[in-house]
């Protein structure tokens, strides 16, 4: 523990200097226009990783962004760690919001802003600097490969056929990801399960043009109300979603794990506040923890119809969208939550209306062991690098890859996430706390140390 | 009448290239970019005001754009005619949907293809043009004067203004306004009657910032769907509007009126397949020349939040608006539904929301007499120049100023509108036929003159 601290201590603006440099690419995979700029961040990546120390680095191309690949295997009969992450980030939008430019990184009040500062740029690259640092104080326990993507933001649908075809090169005994977040510094967490994800969008199309408001208002349904209608009614007063055979596969948890979640330090005034709302929104009967964590939603996440800009045009428009997403639970499924999103939506739509659903990305819901040999040497760095046990807690977010991992390569996650839930991740001013940025990188090393001592013993 | 055709014989080409000059100004008034356009409009207008042979031309600064005011006066004991018409556009977006651009005018099939070229630029240069044909052919038989604004598409809050200060300068016997529609070529029609309007906008706030629709989804009122939530309150099952009071002061018509209303040719199945529409959609228990001209209405102009650019983004978004507007009736009035509105939609916002509303402009409704020496002329002018008589209609669409003219002015407006209703108004591709500007320019000396006739014998 000593040398990890010494090791940090000696490079501590090195590390953020490197993280600050990563932090520049502007890598959105969801938008064409920065094509160049995800490109080169993988680049980097690779650049750095072999710097670390990693063997074999290599940026594979796929149909779509590369993967970035390093390793380093000390030992064949020695337990592996796949560390996975991803360079690429979410739009910056809405740009007016943010107080400084988003891939300008900056340090105000101990914690670093920029998009990508915590998903998931700063919290890969602690994995990176980490490795650094078992490599160069002579501390690596165990075998160690890197795959760094660039298109979770966007579905991994190019990780996906890429850990398909390389199961020999993935080959590991553990998948270790800091993606996700914890409750804060002083109550440390560990996640055990996500959500999964069903993204898509919705038109829908009234006349074939945009109207004269006056002329064919009252006449003619405007489709930006037939679609408020319509994503009115999928949720009922009760807050529940109202598309049939919706909540079918859910996993109801029992009394006892309702209970146990609901340990976790939670202050209704204080999650109000740091929201700026009066009153929170939810399916009834259930807790914030539960709702965020243990229950499907389905959220609008983006609306457009009519004019837009400056003042005022009467117009009855011809066109209304929608981005809508869902977050699945344990059992749900991706594609069959799709498949019954668009049976109903079509059903509900009136006859003065076309609607045209297609399909964004999906993931599934996964739940991760609490009793593994992964989870126990998780559980023991943080308590030992933070002096308290950590509490498990149910994230809500989703990683669409983790259930593909176990399927493909038949081993299980743990989620180490050194995040927080106020770390504004998909919206103006992301941030990461500089505290834990230094905080993951001295707990990484850690990990390793007790899975390889765990997996030796066992 | 002779003299008319031979006039417009001899100039038909030059004036077709006038209007296309005009047309080419993308004098947009709702969008400050294209400020410089505006203003160079408006000096185009009143320099052919001048070539026309209008007196003590002048384009006249207001707080926002300018009026162009011109006229002519032959003696000052006979009566004056008060041409209104306005140089402005309703925005061109969205600008892809377009065949060839909205300031490049061109012809096809017959029609001129622009922004404004019916609405009204196309409409008010034809009053221009008459003017010059009875000036060139000695036959002006009353006084004219010419008010051209360039406000009409944002509310026209500054000819107000003008109207009141002005009163002296504008005396007049009666307002001729082309900005109408007729049934068509066949059908002539007169309208006798416009919608007012309240134009506003609202904006619902749920958390302070966007946030991660998986770590906050389910536990945070999402304002895109509230916003559907109470955009989908506002109409009830029967399409009828829901604000409390709103139809208290409107003018119910008599079976008699409804049925003399109903007798203009009307075809719906024509109806549906020219907005390529499978099913209409109105109030209940009126037709849709009912519902188009004597019932209020409130439609969506425009409505966003979120994330709507290419690919995903996973927000829970803070902010969801809509630019709403509502078309009024006699005896509605745009202030007093603005305050039930507001009142309104200020009491169905939910706890775990904010919302703002602000007005952007209004008109009040009007109905002009059919058994006025007025209207007996423009009915006299179009029976003469169509070979038919013109069948009375009530427009949808709302010329705001029209009520004002009456209250500032004490006169009366004749409605002499040449555009058709699939003209495209508002929308891309706006058109006017070749041939009803002619028509038009044909029709107008023919008001003058029976105008004239009638008053004298009167």
């Amino acid at each position: 523990m000593q040398n990890i601290k010494q090791y940090i201590a000696d490079n501590k603006q090195r590390f953020l200097d490197e993280l600050f440099e990563l932090l520049k690419f502007p890598s959105v995979s969801a938008d064409p226009k920065y094509k160049a700029d995800v490109l080169s961040t993988a680049a980097y990546v690779a650049a750095k990783l072999t710097e670390a120390g990693a063997e074999h680095v290599e940026v594979c191309a796929t149909a779509g962004y590369p993967i970035v690949f390093g390793e380093k295997i000390i030992d064949p009969a020695l337990p592996t760690v796949l560390v996975y992450g991803h360079y690429d980030v979410q739009p910056p939008d809405p740009l007016e919001l943010w107080e400084t430019p988003p891939f300008e990184p900056v340090i105000r009040d101990g914690k670093i802003f920029a998009r990508g500062a915590c998903d998931d740029k700063g919290q890969f690259y602690m994995h990176v600097k980490a490795f650094e640092l078992m490599i160069e104080t002579g501390t690596l326990p165990c075998n160690i490969k890197f795959m760094i993507e660039g298109e979770e933001e966007v579905g991994s649908n190019n990780l996906g056929i890429f850990v398909g075809a390389e199961k020999e090169r993935l080959k590991a005994d553990v998948v270790l990801i800091s993606d996700t977040a914890m409750i804060s510094l002083e109550h440390p967490s560990l996640e055990t399960g996500l959500r999964g994800l069903t993204y898509l969008e919705v038109e829908v199309t009234g006349p074939d043009r945009d109207l004269h408001s006056g002329v064919y208002g009252g006449a003619v349904a405007n489709p930006a109300t037939i679609l408020a209608k319509m994503i009115a009614s999928l949720h009922d007063d009760q807050n529940r979603i109202t598309i049939p055979g919706f909540y079918d596969d859910v996993d109801d948890l029992s009394a006892a794990e309702r209970d146990a979640l609901n340990q976790a330090p939670y202050d209704e005034d204080a999650y109000k506040a740091d929201l700026g709302v009066n009153a929170l929104w939810g399916e009834e009967g259930y807790t914030t923890i539960e709702r965020t964590g243990t229950r499907p939603t389905l959220e609008v996440n983006g609306i457009w119809s009519g004019y837009i800009g400056e003042g005022a045009k009467t117009v009855l428009p011809s066109k209304a969208n929608a981005k809508i997403s869902m977050r699945l639970v344990p059992h749900q499924q991706s594609g069959k939550i799709f498949e019954l999103f668009k049976t109903h939506f079509e059903k509900i739509a009136p006859p003065y209306v076309k609607v045209k659903i297609t399909p964004h990305h999906g993931g599934e819901p996964v739940v991760t062991p609490t009793d593994s040999i992964a989870f126990r040497a998780a559980e023991k760095a943080v308590e030992e690098a933070f002096g308290k046990k950590p509490i498990p807690t149910r994230g809500g977010g989703s990683i669409p890859i983790v259930s593909l991992f176990e399927q493909e390569l038949g081993i299980k996650t743990v989620l180490m996430g050194f995040g927080l839930d106020s770390d504004n991740l998909h919206s103006p001013n992301e941030k990461f706390d500089v505290a834990n940025f230094y905080k993951g990188i001295e707990t990484i090393p850690l990990f390793h140390k007790y899975y390889a001592a765990l997996m030796k013993a066992n």
